[in-house]
């Protein structure tokens, strides 16, 4: 199957939720991107993470097989170092292969529950 | 009417909820398309899911008449196999005249609500 | 002010919801577009409705004054015929100068509430 | 770094929550911008804010160091004059130097929590 998407792709307003409440895993507060490789190569995956008061960090490298898909949470994201719990971040991500990528947020603090998710945006290359 | 939209789409986030409370059929968990066929020839649809850990399945096929829109519940593919319950996948879609595709989701689990809705991505074709 | 936007839109995941819970008017049901038009003429717009099992109805007609944004609750669209409630729907617009579509949807039924809202998909024209 | 992203973006269903509810500053009501800018120079923003019955105001003028994310909460423009509250609102936005945007809202009053957020519209310029 042929590669689809783009190359360059962002979003801005990434922040992960500190506090979660209810049934795990499903409504475990997150903040995640589902990145979909169609090609037949492996994607070889660099996300660079900005800061509203430090300078950026990264790459942070991520691969993804032929043929799947791959969900990253931001909790897990912890070389170069840790992404900051609470604090609003955006992300820039590069890859060899053209993917697509959807960004999803679940936040489950205070008893309450919102979700929101939406296409991150597809940077000209 | 003219045929409007992409022949080509895309979204990377799927997961189809297992769980529902309340009003049926209301608040009951989906994960469903919403596509739209404002030309005049019968939409010829093919869906391809995408897994993390299994190989690509499809297509699954759909058809949407002339001028119709068309709900697609993900539950309701089951042909050449049922999509995987509370799995994360992606889905490629492509058609011969051009549509308009939204993704939407609704989850109601646990005592919670949420839901979400976004374009699928225009894939250039 | 220069207009901005695009003269073509579409969605297709409309609904108008039947019930609404709370205080009124914030956590009302609707289902509705928010247009702006930055430009320094009146902007003329042409809806067009599509259903699942109805042919398509419209045009339905609506203008919005120079350098001013608008809301359309699908609810108010009557003539020449009311949407039906609680049915799918999909929506094409067309202006004589390019507009900024936004379409939302709050659902308050069955003491839970959910939010939605996306940039509608500008068709090329 | 390379600039991403576009030079004008819009978006149109803007609104500033009154109330709010929960644990501050998880759960308080808002309207934002997360702007961000990948280039090595300062962003030079100016947003126009558009409204039902008034005539526009603006430009409201920010500013955003190079390799840096900025949150722009809609209740803190307060020059040239305080955006109305509880009044829809749409939003066009100037920069001189590549940036992305995207718009979230979290709307907490009356009990309930709903969030949105999507991409703002990439005007072409």
């Amino acid at each position: 199957m042929k590669a689809i998407g783009k190359l360059d792709w962002a979003f801005s307003a990434g922040k992960i939720p500190l506090q979660s409440i209810g049934e795990e895993p499903k409504f475990t507060s997150n903040d995640k991107l589902a990145i979909l490789n169609t090609s037949e190569e492996k994607a070889i995956i660099e996300l660079f993470i900005f800061y509203e008061n430090r300078k950026p960090m990264g790459p942070y490298s991520v691969t993804i097989k032929p043929l799947r898909l791959k969900k990253i949470r931001f909790n897990d994201l912890i070389d170069p170092e840790a992404i900051m719990l609470e604090q609003n971040y955006s992300c820039y991500i590069k890859t060899n292969v053209k993917v697509v990528i959807q960004f999803s947020r679940m936040n489950t603090g205070n008893n309450k529950v919102s979700e929101m998710s939406s296409m991150a945006f597809p940077v000209e290359s």
